[in-house]
């Protein structure tokens, strides 16, 4: 009968913007992977709705083109019963010019109370998140951090492998690191849940990993960099293939697409090096016959399309939770604006 | 009392996609057109909605511009109660050189059940509906199919003419018809009606038509091939104007559009050869004195209007009898995927 | 007991469309923020809604980039009820050349009942009104008008002096007036609150205002037009910064952005000439450093914010309104049409 052991003792959420998967930890993974379970039993129910985010207004800002993210943070949204508005920047004042502080105290009049905000610019939402009054979700800021495509990718590995412990387990991140966000924030989750990460790719998409793989992520949980694939995939658990982004790719630090596909593309020979049950993953969009073949793509291994179908659930609990956090009357606001 | 003679016996709609009229019965165009007439009672009603698509994912994508059909087809969706969800090829990772297999998959992992889809790519509808778990329905892929037009438009001619037996009514399809996917859907369903259907244009226009009327469609429901407009339109019950694609003309297959105009445009003079009360269709958008002459257009047998509003109500019925197919316990299912 | 002096002598709304603030009298000014009043009153409420457009079809046709203007709509569209279809030129079958007339006849056979139209010619929703069966709001033609614009910007500044009273007191439009619809649609309600207009930029952005200020607003209404920045700003109440649209300065009007800020750009020190409460406004997007500078913008005295979230508790005014005199029995229709 002692009060201070009942409920209050769970781990409670705490951020009011998720900007990238650094800030959380592995209490914080675990409430948000447990809230993405639930709400993944509401999506398998048909007709079936919440409204948790009733009368919230959910703003989704993309700055860059896509449909998987876009999408699944619109549906997402819907799903929680918010008020959804999106702008793409091709058609928005953005394209006059409007400076991101001017963009982001608009959408706040216009009544947003969750910004969800894809920028070219690694950054751009951490400048939002200063003077948003409500929450701020990275959905994808240049080379920096995808923190929810972090969060779906751990959900998918561990359905996948049936267990919720990858303590020890050898994960491969393989491809263009450098200008990979998806890289950055998986990086976060998966030294946080004790796997052994290896990130493998040619020497200069790894620019920056040496170094901070000597540091430690969090200044302690070493991983390794290499430029050797076979070393890598030996063993491996999981194999996360990187998208080649042939648009970023002027500056000639490859030799070429075939070259790329040659030496570092996910085949079915190379995946035959890792376990025999290796799961493969991908952010997607791929580039088949690049950084992953046909096959592989489409093969049993491959959990793409589950990444997708977890994205949606994974959103709705970041959702739920920023938007629990803004609402709780102990939640640390924003400075007082004048 | 004999059970087998009960309403088991009403035809019932077997479709699980939409991809082209070629497929259609007179049963099941009939099923569609009676299912149309109460949706078009729901949508007179102010204020009335249905729920026969609460919690389906209705995803429109659009790889064309189009205002009419993506609109008609987003109110039809939410009229039914549907969750849709509209992407544009411009926005999306299209642009970023995805492949239909994988736009269609992850679509569906997001949570579409129908697919609505505009392609330039003729055929594009028919890899999609290989590999999407839900039903497809073809928006309009290039040159080869509309269904939805074709089934508004014979909506429209039947309201108009007030009656339903278009048996050896004459009905001319007027100008590119080389390039329209509206004409080709359309000779499945007139025919299927035993309309006496003529096919007029400059003859660069009706390039494998000829071919087509000799062989029958179907291989049997012969149509009239010519360029003798004047023939055409004599005692025509209905004329169809088909737009002239300004963007496709780079061929050299037109002189101009002045002598087009001149030649094949549907002025009140030419008009005049036709019925007295004779019904003039356009599947839209306009070019007002190329093909259709401005007075004809906004005139009283003009049914450009009708056309536009009876697709609302044509596309509320196509997307809840392809909704019914997926949901029926004996639908034929997609192949197993790995 | 003398029935006529019942509530029938309220003020009714008689206006179908709004198109311009011309037309409004001063009763139709105070019907609008009188309901504005109450529309913001539901705004604060979190999770109240409206279903004053429930079933009603607003459609929201764009033909320029915006985010404020048509983000502010759809919410305040939403938040009434409304079946809301927003359409950006960029897709749309205007990219086919479709004309006004031919879009506003489609959109209303697609289900529109009120039509929101942004368009870059001046005269462009007059076309639209003379064919549409419905509402049609004008959001921004051209250089001409922008009557949401100058029904909010009035209540942000009756709000910020916390009077209703604007006689005699001096408002400055300060800019480029020449390109400004938001200066031409805020000179009709000022004037006709009785504020004491000034009009002030460099002489070839003033063109025409000289005349119009001899001739009066509406015939009668005397305003000041000047190229002197500080005998415009001393003793201002309220000081309007207009946007300097870069893409329109092609045509030699200004030497150069800088010597435009140096010489009319709102910087602090020209503030202080204003009254030491005075209120800045700005349409938005401001171009910061050119005609206001950054600390003016986000200083106590900038409105910027509050003009956005009035904007949509105007607009709803606006659209309940409107479909308000659509749906009364005795408001006049439209031509009856062929």
């Amino acid at each position: 009968m002692t009060p201070a052991s009942g409920p209050a003792e769970a781990p409670r959420w705490r951020h009011r913007h998720l900007l990238d998967t650094d800030v959380l930890s592995l209490d914080d993974i675990e409430i948000v992977l447990r809230t993405a379970d639930e709400m993944a039993d509401v999506l398998a129910t048909p007709g079936r709705r919440l409204d948790t985010l009733r009368g919230v207004g959910v703003t989704i800002l993309f700055h860059e083109a896509s449909t998987r993210t876009r999408v699944s943070f619109e549906v997402a949204a819907k799903a929680l019963g918010a008020d959804v508005v999106s702008v793409a920047a091709a058609s928005s004042s953005v394209s006059k010019g409007e400076s991101i502080v001017d963009t982001t105290r608009t959408l706040e009049a216009l009544g947003a109370r969750v910004l969800v905000m894809r920028h070219p610019v690694s950054g751009a939402p951490y400048l939002a998140a200063e003077t948003f009054g409500g929450a701020v979700v990275n959905a994808g800021d240049g080379w920096h951090a995808h923190p929810t495509q972090a969060l779906l990718d751990l959900r998918t590995i561990r359905r996948r492998l049936g267990t919720t412990d990858l303590r020890g387990r050898k994960v491969v991140i393989l491809g263009d690191a450098l200008h990979s966000r998806v890289a950055r924030s998986n990086l976060w989750t998966l030294t946080a849940c004790g796997a052994d990460v290896w990130v493998c790719g040619p020497a200069p998409l790894l620019r920056g990993f040496e170094a901070w793989a000597t540091a430690g992520v969090g200044g302690t949980r070493r991983f390794t960099v290499t430029t050797d694939v076979a070393a890598a995939l030996r063993g491996a658990t999981v194999v996360m293939a990187l998208r080649i982004q042939k648009e970023r790719m002027g500056a000639g630090l490859l030799p070429s697409l075939r070259e790329y596909a040659a030496r570092y593309g996910l085949s079915r020979e190379r995946l035959a090096l890792a376990e025999p049950d290796a799961v493969v993953l991908h952010p997607g969009p791929m580039n088949e016959g690049v950084e992953i073949e046909p096959d592989v793509a489409a093969g049993p291994r491959s959990a793409v399309t589950d990444q997708v179908a977890n994205g949606v659930a994974v959103r709705m609990a970041v959702l739920s939770l920023v938007a629990g956090a803004i609402a709780a009357p102990d939640a640390p606001g924003p400075a007082a604006r004048a």
